[in-house]
């Protein structure tokens, strides 16, 4: 097949849809290449027992996610709020709590720890969001450090430091050690500080989307339609100011403009001609992906409701350190999620699936006692395995990459324009900021080609 | 072309060679295919006016280099002493300092420092290497923080903080916070130690190569003959336990066993089939290669040993923080050699490169008077541009990555096998860590068919 369009499209995730579906709407001829046999990239829905949707991939939005709860309104979908009531569950620095609301039972001096650790933190982290990250003024002293460098000069207690570990895995599927501080800080500061990343009311766990969060992709693709080629991973762009001619299996295709809406880590491994610039080409090589396996456990009904438990549970013991009630609002079975994440991934991944499956059941009867022992389906995704992803949730910057290729991040380069969630500046990571970044690709394109008719 | 052998190489650096050169060696049918016009991968020679041939990649080599010493050895090659004769330059802490000898006038303060923190470095350095680095009982927190981090810790004058610091640029061709501080220990460690590293006589830059070092890489095809296909980047390797079937440009070859010996983010940019476990995937997601633009001038002579200078120059203030005498022993033009290395590198390849070249003149008539701002001959390499390097001396792992991911670093994958001066034990980053991998792969390799050979 040849085809020559306007718009090319790498990646039928949120970011490629997004900005394929603004591109048509201005006029554009669009196609969008897909590696996979699906739409959705990082957005995945499994079926429960039964047959109901159940999200493996990213799942949930919340307020401030203005441009994701736009796109599922537009397309007519809708959420349902995650289930919350109960006694969440917190095993923190030896000793378990049961609580509800925000605040888990700790320790006087850990909870003081926390708090003036997190105030330290927001405030730091709205600063260094306020701008361009690597414009900040103590953005070079940041991007020196590993967060849990900054972590361990600014949290004093050994709970303290725990309960900031716990919610670095759980929010950016890597530990601390792993990330640059400027990251961290502008990640933090571009969701609107810590307790909008961690809260499930008022917080990014809040709402889920009915029929599970892949669906808004699915709506996107059909109204694409044969817009979007399936299974043609892409090997090869040549591009110059003027065009690209984009190779996959079997597939060539032209266009005035690209958008390249896959992870760093997959950019990197594109073939470009002309190759891409230094800056560039070091900004992909130090930007990883986190690691997670996600699973759900599925259960005759949930079991852990009618023993006053929300079916949220965190640890900074156990392998699986995030539970929550993840049963679809359609009923059907109960449903645990849990997320091995970083270094637990790393531990999970090397056991045999029964191994695994033995580790978290254990976790989970650990939580919501020997019940949990007895699901009727295991339903797990390792996102480090996947070709098309390498990793979840994210990618992230390692030190000195910000204050160093910041600048490369969205930077168009001759007809190339980059998307993807960890292009945003709201919501890095999550559906809203790569429907965000598909947005300001397409904006991109139409200012471009705009000026390009004027100039005839 | 289609073909079949034993063992298929990727990749015709020093490694890569090496293997395959060993492996004709034992008998098996070898393929070493290379994606550039050349061989030497790293190692390259160009033509100073004259025609002699000058290093515009590695070119040094020096003692507890046993690898490359006996390799040079065996291809009839000849080494020669770097010039040293001379007073050297030292800008620190914003004084000059003319001195010879290994130690530059600083004052004793600044000096104290320097020696304190280095007996530090090189003890610390000699336990991380001394095993597996990941083994190390302080691992975790030395991989938990970038060398920058634990610079800051130890070094406690601005002196010595720069001074390590243009020693880390120097050496890294990275600033220390760019990497794990687990990771310059190792290779501080399985160097030998600061002092191996920096120095000249008796360091990694005592001696030079007669005819330039790509003559190591040259002498070894001219052996190998037509088992090196030249202008065959690899696309896809497929693989299983018995054998791979190897893609390049228009060339398919099949093999028992292979040797992947391209820089780790080069090996990301591989597809390979089925994927590679997610360990092995996160690990080369995470070990970017470093950046240098390295710069030859040359001149009619070599005017600063006329005014009792050796060309060797270090300053804390300038984009060009290192220079040596590079003048080849057969005579001809005098030549400086220096290098922007890390950040230095990243705006030096965002100039022109006339004012590249005026910043590099101004430098160097900095140290060295106006005669130096009068070259016959500019001739310089930015390695983050090559498609095939993108970047150099070495790859570093950001923190957090050896610890999670080094037991991947050289184990092999079914019938794939890791070389690359990356993967050595000793002198990784150098020349003679590249023949060390090379060996090593090739001894994997024999074992394997042998083990193979007797199960029949």
């Amino acid at each position: 097949m040849d085809k020559s369009v306007d718009v090319l499209v790498v990646g039928a995730g949120t970011a490629g849809l997004v900005a394929a579906r603004d591109l048509v709407r201005s006029g554009s001829e669009v196609l969008v290449l897909e590696a996979r046999d699906r739409v959705g990239g990082r957005l995945l829905n499994a079926a429960l027992p039964g047959g109901s949707p159940i999200e493996v991939g990213g799942q949930w939005v919340g307020p401030t996610q203005h441009r994701v709860m736009a796109l599922i309104e537009e397309l007519g979908l809708r959420t349902y709020p995650t289930h919350t009531a109960g006694r969440h569950i917190a095993e923190l620095g030896g000793s378990r709590s049961e609580y509800t609301g925000r605040i888990p039972r700790v320790n006087p001096l850990t909870l003081l720890d926390i708090a003036q650790t997190q105030l330290r933190l927001d405030r730091s982290a709205r600063k260094v969001a306020r701008t361009e990250p690597w414009e900040y003024e103590l953005a070079d002293s940041l991007d020196a450090q590993t967060f849990d460098t900054w972590l361990r000069n600014h949290a004093h207690t050994a709970g303290g430091r725990a309960f900031f570990r716990l919610i670095t895995e759980a929010v950016f599927s890597t530990g601390p050690e792993d990330m640059s501080a400027l990251w961290a800080n502008f990640y933090i500061g571009a969701a609107g500080g810590v307790d909008a990343l961690i809260n499930v009311a008022e917080g990014a766990q809040q709402d889920r989307v009915v029929g599970g969060s892949q669906a808004i992709a699915l709506a996107m693709a059909q109204e694409l339609g044969d817009r979007i080629v399936l299974n043609s991973p892409v090997t090869d762009i040549d591009w110059d100011d003027s065009g690209v001619r984009v190779r996959a299996d079997g597939v060539t295709v032209r266009a005035r403009r690209a958008v390249i809406a896959v992870p760093p880590p997959l950019v990197a491994r594109i073939r470009f001609a002309p190759g891409l610039p230094g800056d560039r080409d070091q900004l992909v090589q130090r930007m990883p992906m986190g690691r997670v396996i996600k699973v759900n456990v599925a259960y005759d009904e949930p079991f852990w409701r009618a023993e006053g438990w929300s079916g949220q549970a965190n640890s900074d013991r156990r392998a699986l350190g995030t539970v929550f009630d993840n049963t679809p609002s359609a009923g059907g079975p109960g449903v645990l999620v849990g997320f091995l994440e970083g270094r637990h991934a790393d531990t999970g991944a090397r056991l045999s699936l029964a191994d695994r499956r033995a580790l978290v059941l254990e976790d989970l009867a650990g939580y919501f006692g020997p019940r949990a022992r007895t699901p009727i389906d295991y339903i797990e995704k390792d996102w480090a395995e996947e070709e098309y992803s390498r990793g979840c949730y994210g990618a992230f910057t390692t030190p000195g990459t910000l204050t160093r290729f910041g600048p490369a991040l969205r930077r168009p380069i001759g007809s190339l324009h980059w998307a993807g969630t960890e292009t945003a500046t709201r919501w890095p990571g999550y559906i809203d900021g790569a429907a965000e970044s598909g947005h300001r690709a397409a904006e991109e394109i139409n200012s471009a080609l705009t000026a390009a008719a004027a100039d005839k």
